[in-house]
């Protein structure tokens, strides 16, 4: 069994490694989006993208779920280019499967790709999709033991983003040991904050994915 | 591979029948909570835990997560007898390991189990555990797609819970939709709410999981 895992993330590897030369040689940015559910990964998308399109850049995203197309109606509604991946029972995207949605889409007439990973916080890590960045997002309401619950997720992302800032106020957690065990797992890393309702502190997170 | 999982998911069903059938041996009543991280899974469990100890029910917990103890710890502070169940990467508990964990509890001494799984909305849908009961916890923050989202874990549950309910007069969600969906995928079934903060909900839970 160790065997065959191993496989199947070293055969991952190689396909997440062909994407990412693909995207650069398209000189597209691209940026895998994790999180559990209700973190707002799609809103911050939303909000990612409205960013940047004010700024020319153009964007698409992919949608990835176990089932249904409610994230991807979203995106269409914001008037994003987007793409629909269920992924049947699968906990998480892959490499494989990011590589046929590339098929799908117009990477002449791209700039930024964000690709919204299955909403999980443990089956994403070990599968990178071909991304520039890893973006892991959280949300106050997942209670401030989380990081230190889900270590790999936090190590295996490049960022990591506390959203929902605006329900901070009526919230009972210690910002602190989130902040505290984050960068203990990342050497001197610092949360970013952002509020996708309020658009506060997206241009901080767009620096800091390198995208602006 | 079809071959492969199936054979997993009949070995884990085989496990879970003999755990049932030791619990039920013992008059021990054991509900598998299931939901995501930061839906108030722990909390919930200690309300109910201290509503059946008022009633002279001896509980226990059984605290799963991928690593740590931080849920075990809160368990153990809130005067539950708490056992600690770490899965390394996998993103759910199995009835293997449920097996291992009944052994090292006094079940001669015990009412009620409450085993929590990993805050996960995917895996352990496909993996029952050998209780009476399936619980599955949501929080409103988690968004009035998440039902239609996960229609496997609905399925799956005997009973779904919306806790925080506290949360709702400051959030922008359809809670219509989300009972809409819940019943359509299970005929007739009413969504319970509950505030793991206030208490509110705790009594009408137990007795619809048959606890009191």
């Amino acid at each position: 069994m160790i065997g065959m895992e191993t496989d199947v993330l070293a055969e991952n590897r190689r396909l997440a490694a062909i994407n990412l030369h693909l995207l650069r040689s398209k000189k597209i940015r691209s940026v895998d989006v994790m999180g559990s559910i209700g973190s707002g990964k799609t809103a911050l998308i939303v909000r990612m993208a409205m960013v940047l399109s004010s700024k020319g850049k153009r964007v698409a995203a992919i949608a990835g779920d176990v089932t249904g197309d409610d994230d991807y109606s979203i995106f269409r509604q914001a008037g994003i280019s987007a793409l629909n991946l269920n992924t049947g029972k699968e906990c998480h995207l892959d490499a494989h499967l990011v590589e046929h949605a590339l098929e799908d889409l117009k990477l002449d007439d791209l700039d930024v790709l964000f690709i919204e990973n299955v909403g999980n916080l443990v089956c994403p890590a070990d599968f990178p999709l071909g991304t520039d960045k890893r973006l892991v997002v959280i949300s106050p309401t997942e209670g401030d033991d989380m990081v230190n619950k889900h270590p790999m997720i936090f190590l295996e992302a490049d960022q990591a983003v506390l959203n929902k800032k605006d329900l901070l106020p009526v919230l009972d957690i210690d910002l602190g040991r989130l902040q505290r065990d984050y960068s203990k797992i990342r050497k001197g890393a610092t949360l970013q904050l952002t509020s996708a309702k309020t658009g506060e502190g997206i241009e901080e997170l767009l620096l800091s994915l390198d995208l602006i």
